[in-house]
């Protein structure tokens, strides 16, 4: 996906959330506002909003002066997490099916927003997870070509969300290479971040090598590129990976919360449903 | 008023529809993305948004090419109007209360946005124009000032709406002094639109000195600021008056729709809703 022109205006929302995230005063957000100003006056309309991404939370870094100034919110995030996964596994074990069970509550990993969300309301969200409408749930596909997979590349997303993948990776029955962020951006996933979910005892933890809150193949590791071509099964988590991978002629398993009206649009999917499957049809 | 950190996203918003407007490609829009952009990187927290929006739309007629970009649609808004001017006028003198209905038909005229609506949309917002509930409706405290007003100045805002506040000029019974904007801006009214719209019959029209699509006295003419500050009575038409105006300490009767957020939550009145009156207990 290209950049749309709503990506501009959002690129500032998210620029003076972050900043007021951090206690900003007024003064020091418009200095951000400045900031998302010189960036965009050299914002490049052909790539996608992940790739462009990039140049604008280094300099919300430089900024506010610190190389990863969302760890706090991450280390909160997957800290509230971990103390519901035990329940969570065993819902997901007393489901008549389990897998089916583990992918709901992974995509309700990506529905959760740790930012704003109070404990209450994770487990609201979680209470609900099972019961949600997916506008594509591509099931029976995803099952029949796991039977084939004799390994899985996942594609990790956000901090928090990374204890639900935990919990998906652990019904999967197949070796797992589970990927993150080749560093520190937004509340995406790191190597650190995936080791304090605990998912290195359940997966291979890869970096994708570029730092993007998606994949931008370019800035890619050959590593992760070789991982990602010879794959015979590829899940994809969360919307920035969707942005970046909607385009891509391999089969991948997107499972997402559709978050902004240009995805909404592009998916032809009403705003915040759910996606499990491939883009087949789209 | 001073700018809000909502501000920033509605000019790029601002700048888009403009582009959009004269039948932009999608390169082409991006290139004023990139001018919105510079313009955002040395934006004026302090000042009011009509203030800074002179510099926007600076920009954007450079970019365009041309001086008044919004001249047509200017001139179809005021053809549209004049084209129910009778109409209307027989339905105010037909009233029980003519001021009243003219100032509720002058409040319409803030509502209609001719650069989307249809000749039947017009119709529409116009025959409902006595039916709307006022956010504030000070007209007793209105008719008390006018009847000890010798003469009254009157601010313009929008091109067509100019001939709904001709009906009203009509109805007040004093000589009166019609505001135009120093030059062109968005689809502001200027002395020929003024003109076009017949306001030299009923009013004499004077330029504020200033370009910006509200009152900023720092570069309104010294005529402009001794007519204000003389002035028995004066009214403020449209959104951008009120944000340059809103803080000022002489009476002003403000008509306006309340059409952004910043505005509703600073007036503490719904999105949407009409406003006639002054700021007091505002």
């Amino acid at each position: 996906m290209k950049m749309s022109l709503e990506c501009p205006g959002c690129f500032i929302k998210q620029t003076i959330r972050s900043g007021r995230l951090f206690g900003y005063s007024r003064d020091l957000l418009w200095e951000l506002v400045k900031d998302c100003g010189r960036f965009l006056a050299d914002i490049s309309p052909e790539v996608s909003p992940p790739q462009n991404a990039v140049a604008l939370y280094e300099m919300i870094s430089l900024r506010i002066g610190k190389e990863d100034p969302f760890d706090e919110l991450k280390k909160e995030s997957t800290r509230q997490a971990l103390a519901i996964y035990s329940e969570l596994k065993a819902k997901i074990q007393a489901s008549s099916e389990p897998l089916d069970a583990a992918i709901r509550y992974a995509a309700c990993g990506n529905v959760i927003d740790y930012g704003v969300s109070s404990e209450f309301d994770l487990m609201k969200e979680v209470s609900q997870a099972l019961k949600i409408d997916f506008f594509r749930y591509e099931y029976e596909k995803f099952t029949k070509r796991l039977k084939n997979a004799d390994w899985i590349l996942y594609l990790g997303d956000n901090c928090g969300e990374t204890v639900f993948d935990r919990l998906l990776i652990e019904e999967l029955g197949r070796p797992v290479i589970y990927v993150v962020r080749g560093g520190p951006i937004i509340n995406d996933v790191t190597e650190q971040d995936a080791i304090d979910a605990g998912l290195d005892k359940v997966a291979k933890i890869v970096s994708s090598g570029c730092k993007a809150p998606g994949i931008v193949f370019d800035w890619c590791s050959e590593e992760f590129k070789m991982l990602y071509n010879t794959a015979p099964l590829v899940i994809s988590k969360g919307q920035g990976n969707f942005e970046t991978l909607s385009d891509e002629k391999r089969e991948i398993f997107f499972l997402f919360k559709i978050k902004c009206q240009v995805v909404s649009q592009f998916v032809g999917a009403p705003l915040h449903s759910m996606f499990f499957g491939t883009v087949d049809g789209i």
